[in-house]
């Protein structure tokens, strides 16, 4: 009924939230079917069915049919299939002033990690996300899924050549302060976040590539207090990304 | 071979980093059996083995029965299966010194969120979780794989109710300190956490029950900053234990 197309791949999220998300975004995104279970507690919310533009995209699928298809956990009754550009390429200074903050992504390779990454990151005011195009995990359904709809939110860069983009980061004002596990490196709430302000995060396994740590300006780290020496990269910028927000609401 | 024994019922974890943390714990557990893939690179490994007091109990698999038995993505080679009290229940006036940090779990309901959790508290230094007997997810197989080795450096008390809890620790000097998502609540950087500190957290979608948000002392909160509004509870909490940290690092 719902014949696949070869040519143009799709992007699938559900869930209500996510959905919600995908329905306010100002990103550019051309759906294709918005697929709703009939017997879900769905079929009678107006707040999602005000957001659709199109309702012939809107197609309502028998139980049994709409789990066969999609067979989410919480899909909560909603599907979207949507295509278009999941990242921007290119960073254009007018897009940022003068407490921006960006985050820049050196070898994350866990989707998880990254959902969870553009989770907080949106929940605590960066501007926008930059990722390698290679060496890198890049945005996909798990990603946007598990960013709970922040994806939809947010900027999230492509660019090739990290290092170029830190040189061009530079050139337009910002500072560089890479987060790493190490004794060498500066206590992350000793760092001064007034400014224009990147911040860097590498792999958990590996940490941020030397070259890329060369060119930081400043380097952070958070001392674990405990044994296991090892907190969760995204638990780690949450730290660093509400101690920036400290600083701006004391200063402000 | 080895024979399922119906009395007991076994832990399961695997992989280096938690079998390793695992085998240093101060817990009381008893291994049943450490099972080694013979293929794995593992088996050079003496940085484990040192660890193992018992040398009977380790048994070589070869490849294929071992992943026959442990469909694990990243077992590393080493699964360990063990049996013991995974929780305390009693909470002693003697293990809190002056500036004890306890973590109090309210109707957390996701073990992945209980994993990170405990993950990040271990990070930070804090002393103890409590987690209610009922309606709250409690220890397993995948909260221990989750948390990273965490949960065998932190002590995890199992309290009937948390109320009870609450009123035991204020007469023993703690304060105790709800977080929230709300607008009627201190922002977390304004709550001084230099004494005996109860964290508070509840439940994603529901927060803390009312008569639990009632006893406590201070209420906290993280204004969002971007449109999501729904931080994980656990990035929500390492923002909160680093304000903490970075508070007594300031005072010391």
């Amino acid at each position: 009924m719902y014949k696949k197309m070869s040519q143009v791949s799709y992007n699938t999220i559900y869930g209500i939230n996510n959905c919600i998300s995908f329905l306010k975004t100002d990103k550019k995104f051309s759906i294709q079917n918005i697929f709703i279970n009939k017997s879900s507690k769905i079929v009678n919310d107006n707040k999602i069915f005000k957001l659709v533009k199109n309702k012939s995209l809107v197609k309502y699928l028998d139980k049994d049919n709409f789990n066969r298809k999609f067979n989410f956990k919480h899909s909560q009754g909603i599907v979207i299939r949507f295509n278009g550009h999941l990242t921007a390429s290119l960073l254009n200074k007018n897009d940022f002033s003068k407490n921006s903050c960006l985050l820049l992504c050196d070898q994350i390779n866990d989707p998880q990690n990254l959902g969870q990454i553009i989770r907080t990151s949106e929940c605590a005011g960066v501007n926008g996300i930059v990722l390698p195009k290679h060496q890198s995990v890049q945005i996909s359904d798990t990603v946007i899924q598990v960013s709970q709809g922040a994806f939809f939110s947010l900027n999230v860069y492509s660019e090739t050549n990290l290092n170029n983009t830190i040189k061009y980061l530079k050139s337009i004002g910002f500072w560089i302060v890479g987060i790493e596990n190490s004794i060498n490196a500066q206590k992350w709430h000793q760092i001064d976040y007034n400014e224009k302000i990147a911040i860097v995060i590498g792999s958990e396994g590996k940490g941020i590539r030397p070259l890329i740590k060369k060119s930081c300006d400043f380097l952070g780290t958070i001392p674990m207090l405990g044994k296991t020496n090892s907190l969760n990269v995204s638990a780690a910028l949450s730290a660093v990304l509400f101690e920036r927000q400290r600083q701006l609401e004391n200063i402000l």
